[in-house]
């Protein structure tokens, strides 16, 4: 697993105009130079981003290095104290800890970037530090959040975890913040049901918050995805909390709050959500709960009411331009990464067969085995059928006929 | 107290068209009339509202009575069935029977009777049978539906009865069906709070249905009022309580659903008060719920989602153009009843007073007074303030000025 991924061109970049072609070192130099803005640049920052828009990466990371005139929009003290960061920043040791800890880092256009993150504007993460082994680009595309209260009821645990294995067993991914209450049942219950499952923390990936859900974050990156903006060893903030939020409601298709009080940091997902037109959606509960008053909010104004994972599913896979899978697969079988080839080619041919027959079959382990299941489900190859997974009726008709899939 | 109100003047029914003047006499025989048409043909019958409205209703009386030409939209056999009940009905008797028991009959286009029923078009009550002090027209100006499940949960009797007594408090008449479960805790929770409500039956007034609310709907006639379009000892039926609702949803401002499965009757109300431009509400509850199922499929819906009666005041009470309150009182002091102007009087200057004090100052009982002072409200006269009773600010200085309020 290697620390920096390559982009391959972004079009958003005035650093990479005219280049023609890009060479390894000038990737090499952006994972480098993103890797320290992430350290100095806060989260969601949108005068950063602008600074990247308007200047180039490089230009950015060399002011704020080496000095010379300050960037323009932050006050003298601000950017003394971006520089003072800058100063201490490390990006060749906190890539080479990011390696050693299986942690991998993204930059805007690589391979592995969720394109819709690119919605975010000038808020768009300068990278995301990922741990897990499915690629976050193939899961993003078909990802529900799922977010609520940490201090919630039974009933809204009962209700998040529910959806998280109901999402799952559709074939969907599940988001949430990996925190207290209705964010860990959601994860919870996506696991539990063999499903993708993607923790965003506002904290370095390689030390999870809270720690009461270490072992929960752990198993997640097993299983799943833990992602975030923050480099590696870093400490989650009340506005990092808020900020990630944003990050969850790009990536998904949608947002569902379980319960939320009026003044919920939830509600700020599911207001993010409707901004960058995702569904918006809420899990109604007693008028007399106060847990539930925020989502209550929100079901007044443009959020859907839903009531479980089918009526999730029916919205948010409604939309065609991001769901291949409705038009038979994407991408043809040769172009296919060996690992998920070889999971492809250990399911049967008619029926559905659970993760472990497949990774049996696939040589491989459970955890892999659902980390590639869910990127071929993406991209149109195979379904989830309750507990078990089958090639799509395209998938089928391609092999059969031996012609390719796309 | 009358058993038959004479109507004054009904522009939809041509009998009385070009004679410039009605007569005692013809107001009478409009009385017996419609008193004989409401024990022949069934509630919400349209055919019968076609004939009254292209025939007049001395002319289907006539044929229904007299034979002669069978009207038309009728099979001969279904003719014949209204003709023998014709030939059993003796609106006389009926009239009289009523009286015995307290109850009036009121016909479209009399003082008291309510405008908003005649959104109903052929399907508008032929008349209504009532028991109780309050005039139904003036009460019903301010009055919201609160219907929901006979089999309701404890968290379904528990909003109903606080929307109840919210609704009572903010000076709002409470109108359901006074059936078991949602429809009685909503009247109890308006009674308990010394307020006014409605309930509409689907049987004769003087029998209330269902047996084990008879003492309910007995002291809802005291406090409030009981309705209905069936005449005395009429029995209900299915699809008379089906065809009750639609008065429920024309008689109101706007329906509220507390709990409803997924083939509810109160669903029935609420989609007739959608289909009326009624304003339509639900109360959520659990997910889970299979009692609050059909409320989601509501809210889902055009229905606005509501957990207190201040969220329904503010819906319902935004239209002008049935609020005469916000323009201060819209009937001159000098016009109004009796009893009325001397509950008037016994409110104090400056002050809000309960229905009990200000019962003794009009030296009249305090269920009396309640009916007065929500008719007064409507009116524009009083406004309640918690328990208790005061004067407008416009009832106010019309006094002090010694002007007419209008």
């Amino acid at each position: 697993m290697s620390a920096g991924e390559a982009p391959d061109g972004d079009p958003r970049d005035p650093a990479g105009r005219g280049t023609g072609a890009e060479t390894q070192g000038e990737a090499a130099d952006e994972v480098l130079s993103r890797a320290f803005l992430s350290r100095v640049v806060e989260p969601g920052d949108e005068t950063g981003g602008r600074w990247l828009r308007e200047y180039g990466v490089a230009e950015v990371v060399r002011r704020l290095r080496d000095g010379g005139q300050p960037l323009p929009g932050v006050s003298g003290a601000r950017w003394e104290g971006l520089r003072a960061r800058a100063g201490r920043a490390d990006p060749g040791r906190d890539l080479a800890l990011a390696r050693a800890a299986g942690v991998r880092f993204l930059c805007p256009g690589g391979p592995e970037w969720p394109a819709q993150l690119d919605d975010l504007g000038d808020a768009r993460p300068l990278g995301l530090w990922v741990r897990g082994r499915a690629s976050l680009r193939m899961w993003a595309l078909r990802s529900v959040a799922v977010v609520g209260a940490r201090a919630c009821t039974e009933y809204g645990a009962h209700m998040a975890a529910t959806l998280g294995s109901g999402l799952a067993e559709h074939g969907w991914v599940v988001a949430s913040g990996g925190a207290y209450g209705v964010d860990g049942a959601a994860h919870r219950g996506a696991l539990a049901a063999g499903g993708a499952t993607i923790a965003v923390l506002a904290c370095g990936v390689d030390r999870p918050y809270p720690r009461g859900h270490v072992q929960l974050i752990d198993r997640i990156a097993e299983q799943g995805l833990v992602i975030g903006e923050l480099p590696p060893g870093d400490h989650p903030t009340p506005s990092r909390f808020i900020l990630r939020n944003r990050v969850i409601a790009a990536l998904t298709r949608g947002t569902v709050v379980v319960e939320a009080a009026c003044r919920s940091g939830s509600l700020v997902t599911a207001r993010a959500a409707q901004r960058l037109g995702r569904f918006t959606m809420g899990v109604p509960g007693p008028a007399t709960s106060a847990l539930s008053a925020g989502v209550h909010d929100l079901l007044r104004g443009e959020a859907v009411l839903v009531t479980d994972a089918a009526e999730v599913v029916e919205l948010v896979g409604d939309i065609g331009q991001l769901a291949p899978a409705r038009r038979g697969p994407v991408l043809p079988r040769d172009l296919l990464e060996p690992a998920a080839r070889q999971v492809l080619a250990a399911l049967p041919g008619h029926r559905a067969a659970p993760p472990g027959e497949i990774a049996r079959g696939a040589q491989t382990t459970q955890d892999e085995a659902i980390a590639r299941l869910y990127e071929l489900r993406a991209l149109g190859y195979v379904e989830r059928h309750g507990d078990g997974w089958k090639l799509t009726r395209q998938a089928m008709i391609s092999v059969r006929g031996g012609r390719s899939p796309c």
